[in-house]
């Protein structure tokens, strides 16, 4: 139990009437367990992180939830905000109780302003959504992560989220020109707007970005919109080795001249998985990687002078066999089968840690080398796959079918150490866009310095005076 | 004087003996007036803001600065930041005297590691001169300001300067992937590193960005670096009135598809200034507004394919003449002009304020067109140049040579209070990339909420606990 729980106040019958005032009754869900109990973890696979809420809140509006949070500061109530439950940090799980807010409630796109190339969002939108909505005016929300059928903007920005597009598009943070937020303490507080520049005191939307819900409370976010690219293509670059599909990848960020709009890495194990789940056929018997490299520009005409000066360097590079999909169809299929990678794994069993490891993107061939003898060492399977032009690679750690779960639960946090001192020694970190959350923070120390961490905690402290708003996250105050 | 001033004690001989014991003492100025004097003030024109420090110090090193922070904490000594001086906000000033940090001998570019693109400098280089080191390896820079042959990387970082490649390539913070540096209490941090995407913690790298030297002193950054475009060109397309000239921005940039480099405006008396100013033909006369827009791209053919796209879109929207600059001379002749414009206008009197307002880009037409009518009524010339893709408009109000001084005293500030008040109604902001400082702090009110600016003052104390790194800009705590 973290340390901060003894300093809080169960949420009583009293209390949860207090917060129906305010939102509605209907819109409060409490003392029944079984309709809070989804609302006790996130996407992580293991159970070990769960807690179920005293109370579940739907807020409809801001000022809503600005009484919520001025209660939960008279009543040190623990408030913990959720999106979609997408994560994968257990950043959105009540692990001290109180209350959990939800976002359903405040899902509308507020305003398409195209002469901006800006969407006014609430903090509930389906991410695809956006993109769904903004498509007919030839614009893009390029920020999205790969969960976009079924993530909230809102967690995107509370975890900074990545995606596929980052190698040339930058992640969630690239995007967010305006927030409208909840303080800790209950204040509506309006900051940027629909602009391109903004230098007017602290850069505040850059410290809520990636806060990880920690920080305020997102109730309407202005997002930049850029000109949809009006042709793309994929190249799907197969290699007999992991360690020549990843040392291809700086020699074509550097050397082509030409940002490419994703730069992905799959080996064997991870593409076998996730096409034997899909029933897809990919060729994925012939090799011990691949690559799949997505172009995009203002014509066909340009995207296929790109692609073939990649596929080039590709082969150059040792590729002994190059796909090229330019078409909608085609492009699906290779890239439905790297999104369902994680959820693929997933379903071996529940026994297995997902990780979200950063390096500079040079030392990708070190990471990968150094994950397999990790994984030789603890007898335990290491797949590897993601954002290779980013230097972002996600690994879901199995646990051997032939141990007991006591095993795995003493070994687990000897090779997650192992792992991210490998990423530290390699001038990595451990989540490049996952967040750190709950499961992350007790190995937070191993990459950051505690000097480094006492700006955060006294940061933490300064904006969240009662440590009400999501606590036990990221670091302990 | 602010009233933080009565806080702090003065500079004696004994604390100067101290810091020329930390930084050597031939690296320490005291008691010299003159000496002193030239770090009093920044490039505002105006005498008003200047304030001759008591104590200037060069540090060589972190652990330099970090005794220094010690030292002023000990003794309660304010320590001011200070880049090249180039700063446009009176950021670098000491306005409440004590110490002035100078960063000329922290000069050095560090490392330039070509396999992850980055660059590791010291905060004392000369933005140019890394893209001047970094050219012959096919990689760029391109967070750059219009100042980049005299301004230090230190200060684009602490300013969070932008510049004339913004509209395709973001400012300063989208390249800034790691920070080292000493805390107001000092302490030695490192902050990321070369990573593409990193959310380990707070978003501490996002809240230096643009702190104006009040919340640490940068001793090391890491820039993330881009494949050079291989191609660029520039079109300077004339319109007969600003407002046609204008209406064509957010035309250009939703139509194309196409994301230019750059989109700047010039009316013609700035123009006029600056190409008198350098002797330099090019055809004022005959334009009411410029338009200077660069397209760059992989290659010379794909460079034309969008330019000949821009410039026919260009000529839909008014422009009645387009020239191309496809080689680096005419495009260095065209941006010569434009990058002197607020140089040129500084000649003119030194009574004259520089502003750096933005608006949503396609509220520009309405923001040049209400500061005709602010010039109209306080009989000011307001000449209006800038970034006009991003909707961060330049301007300076130049004092009627006909007033005497302390009538331009008593009115400037009503002009500004005009001017921004006009931009706040236009969901604009009072500065997109010179910082608010010394000289916008009055204002700071009329575009962020009291709420917003506590948050921004509750860290400030968090971090700078006895107020002395930087006192008096942004806001008083």
């Amino acid at each position: 139990m973290p340390s901060e729980k003894r300093q809080y106040s169960p949420v009583t019958p009293d209390i949860a009437a207090k917060a129906a005032k305010i939102v509605g009754e209907k819109f409060v869900i409490f003392g029944d367990t079984e309709k809070l109990e989804p609302y006790s973890h996130d996407e992580i696979p293991e159970t070990r992180y769960a807690h179920t809420p005293e109370c579940v809140v739907r807020p409809r509006t801001a000022e809503e939830i600005s009484g919520i949070m001025k209660l939960a500061n008279a009543e040190r109530i623990p408030v913990t905000p959720r999106g979609a439950g997408s994560g994968l940090s257990g950043g959105a799980v009540p692990i001290c109780g109180g209350i959990v807010l939800l976002f359903d409630r405040m899902n509308r796109i507020l305003q398409i302003d195209r002469r901006n190339m800006v969407a006014v969002v609430e903090p509930g939108v389906v991410t695809n959504e956006i993109n769904v909505a903004v498509k007919e005016y030839g614009l893009f929300y390029a920020g999205y992560p790969m969960s976009l059928e079924t993530c909230y903007i809102g967690g995107n920005v509370a975890e900074n989220a990545g995606g596929g597009k980052a190698v040339k598009y930058g992640v969630t943070e690239r995007y967010v020109t305006g927030l409208e937020l909840v303080t800790p303490t209950g204040q509506i507080v309006q900051m940027g707007g629909k602009l391109v520049k903004d230098v007017t005191g602290y850069n505040l939307i850059g410290l809520m970005l990636g806060s990880e819900g920690t920080l305020g409370i997102f109730t309407k976010i202005t997002l930049k919109l850029i000109p949809s690219p009006k042709a793309s293509a994929d190249l799907l670059c197969l290699f007999q080795t992991p360690q020549q599909a990843i040392a291809a990848v700086p020699l074509i960020q550097t050397t082509s001249g030409i940002i490419p709009t994703a730069i992905e890495f799959m080996d064997a194990a991870a593409v076998k998985a996730s096409a034997e789940y899909l029933n897809e056929s990919i060729p994925y018997e012939r090799a011990g990687a691949m690559l799949l490299i997505t172009i995009d520009g203002p014509d066909t005409e340009q995207v296929e002078q790109q692609y073939e000066a990649i596929g080039e360097l590709s082969q150059q590079a040792g590729a002994f066999e190059v796909y090229v999909a330019d078409n909608y169809t085609t492009s699906e299929r290779i890239w439905r089968v790297r999104r369902n990678i994680g959820e693929a794994l997933a379903t071996i069993t529940d026994y297995q840690s997902s990780e979200d490891l950063v390096v500079p993107p040079a030392s990708i061939p070190k990471l990968v080398e150094g994950m397999g003898k990790i994984a030789a060492k603890y007898d335990v399977a290491i797949p590897c796959y993601g954002h290779a032009g980013d230097g972002n690679m996600h690994t879901r750690v199995v646990m051997n079918p032939d141990w007991a779960v006591d095993k795995w639960d003493q070994t687990l946090p000897r090779i997650l150490t192992d792992l991210y001192k490998l990423t530290a020694a390699l001038g990595g970190t451990i989540s490049g866009e996952h967040g750190i959350g709950h499961k992350r923070k007790p190995y937070l120390g191993l990459v950051l310095s505690a000097e480094a961490i006492e700006m955060m905690r006294s940061v933490k402290r300064a904006l969240d005076p009662n440590n009400i708003l999501n606590p036990g996250k990221i670091f302990d105050v």
